[in-house]
């Protein structure tokens, strides 16, 4: 018999096939070759040819918009949102608008075309992670800005249009509907219960155990037990936390260690699948609100959204995320 | 610049691309070849191979499981909820979880399996929005539904998974989560104006006109203004109506001439995508809701989700619903 699961910070019904579950090897495989090299815009060499870098890392002594780079965040060519202007916020009848203002940056995370993220190692990782962290704050110093996406999109069924290994940081002029439920969410729990939902669901984690995939002294990562997709995954950080802002190099090193950690596990398991990853963090420029607990979703593309999703907003998740863990962390030992 | 739009029933952001907007020749094609003509369970004379019908448009004097229908429904052999059972409602910890109980069928839409839906002469629509309507209602005689879902999915990228021609019911003993906002929200307004937001939505697309595809006297289509997708319609019935079971032949007959219209302008315009479309129908066995108003929600699957939708619930839509309205009337005229 298949279950009906609530999650309980947004209210989402989902469907889990606990018996019958898929497993790895049912899933369709997707190839992932290598076509664009010579004439990738995103290769060391070519960096004339992106807009001009507004962070990077790099070797003493080499210059902005040359080689030397390590890890080199530029605006988005075609971005979704345009930095200049204001909101100019108006009604026309039923409808609510504004002008599109916002900032699209891509960050390269290595200079090498022919690795994928889980290639890098920890302290290259760590990198991408402390230029995610410097860019949040940056942008967060522009105040029409309320929210900053961080996210990646790997392989074409994920909506990678560009091969070499990048993420993508969006920042908006709201808080997008997903986010401000999760907020809410956990807010409403606070004030029910006077404790962090996400710190509760931590702790439902390692009472049931069977979930978790791996963990390190400070960041845990599980399949969660209410999850959209076969084998989602999320990373949080092990105490209460809502300030991914301040977090030290020291602090971001073990999250590294995790990522690396999951990224890894996935690819060998799934057969180098597509995924989407995003950070889940505090909006800006906004009442501050301790109760939320900043995290990472992972989920692999492994089915197609259908009808019966897309009416419903109801997922039908084909692999139990207690045998997805299981296999996710056989999986890690066998490396 | 772009737009960002807001939705007005379920306050949802989305970001249209008013300037450079994608025309249909700018979408991927996608073919869909007959693979399983010979091996097809849809077809007449595989009647034993599926569950026994539960309904079906047949010739006089025909019997059921035998061929002479037209329309035929059939539990899912593979289904994703299961008939039998209490729910036996429970909660885990943190979690609330239930049985899987609910229905899930299969309506074949036409014995020939080289004819797509849009192929269908009107008479044979309207029998098919008839056993909707049949099994919408009958579906309903068993308490534990709450909520019966009428979705279509034509296409590999839109998740069909068989190539004869065919649409899916299933019942469900909760109300999902964007059909319980979108109840929400047309109570909230009506609340607070006394009037049917999708009224409301209508008279402003009529005041607008350029988002209108096509109407006839009982029935309009729309590219909505605020939109998920490229491309997206929406059906609505002009007058306020929130109770489709009760709508007489005659009153669905106009509906499956929009149907037909808008089913052929989008396969005309776009080279036959994939696509799902859904009913979005009042709740069954609840507290009976007048301020909802039914309608067809018709999405052509033109690009993909990727990190930034999932990340945040926002869309970003690359073809301004004005644009694509006349792109979809052009293709009508042009037949």
């Amino acid at each position: 018999m298949p279950e009906l699961r609530r999650e309980p910070v947004v209210g989402r019904w989902v469907l889990v096939r606990t018996a019958d579950s898929l497993a790895p090897k049912d899933f369709e495989k997707e190839e992932h070759p290598y076509r664009q090299a010579a004439t990738c815009q995103f290769c060391p060499g070519k960096e004339p040819y992106t807009p001009g870098e507004v962070d990077a890392v790099r070797e003493f002594g080499t210059v902005a918009n040359g080689p030397g780079w390590s890890v080199r965040v530029v605006p988005n060519k075609f971005p979704a949102l345009r930095i200049e202007g204001g909101l100019n916020k108006r009604g026309i009848g039923l409808f609510d608008l504004s002008n599109g203002v916002g900032a699209h940056e891509v960050v390269i995370e290595t200079p090498d075309h022919f690795k994928v993220f889980a290639d890098l190692s920890e302290s290259e990782m760590l990198n991408v992670l402390l230029k995610y962290q410097s860019r949040y704050v940056s942008l967060s110093g522009d105040k029409r800005f309320k929210y900053i996406l961080i996210f990646k999109n790997f392989g074409e069924s994920a909506g990678a249009s560009l091969e070499h290994t990048h993420s993508q940081i969006i920042a908006l002029p709201m808080i997008p509907k997903y986010v401000r439920e999760e907020l809410e969410g956990a807010r409403q729990y606070h004030g029910f219960r006077g404790r962090c939902v996400f710190c509760d669901i931590i702790h439902q984690e390692y009472q049931d155990k069977d979930r978790i995939v791996l963990e390190n002294n400070d960041y845990i990562a599980f399949c969660p037990y209410v999850p959209r997709f076969a084998f989602e995954s999320w990373i949080f950080p092990k105490r209460h936390n809502s300030n991914f802002a301040q977090l030290s190099r020291d602090e971001l090193s073990p999250l590294a260690q995790v990522l690396k950690g999951m990224l890894s596990r996935i690819r060998e398991c799934l057969s180098h699948p597509s995924y989407n990853f995003f950070l889940h963090l505090s909006p800006v420029n906004y009442e501050s609100d301790e109760s939320y607990h900043w995290h990472i979703e992972i989920i692999p593309k492994l089915t197609r959204m259908a009808g019966f999703e897309w009416g419903t907003g109801f997922y039908i998740v084909p692999t139990d995320p207690k045998l997805a863990a299981e296999y996710l962390r056989q999986a890690g030992e066998a490396k």
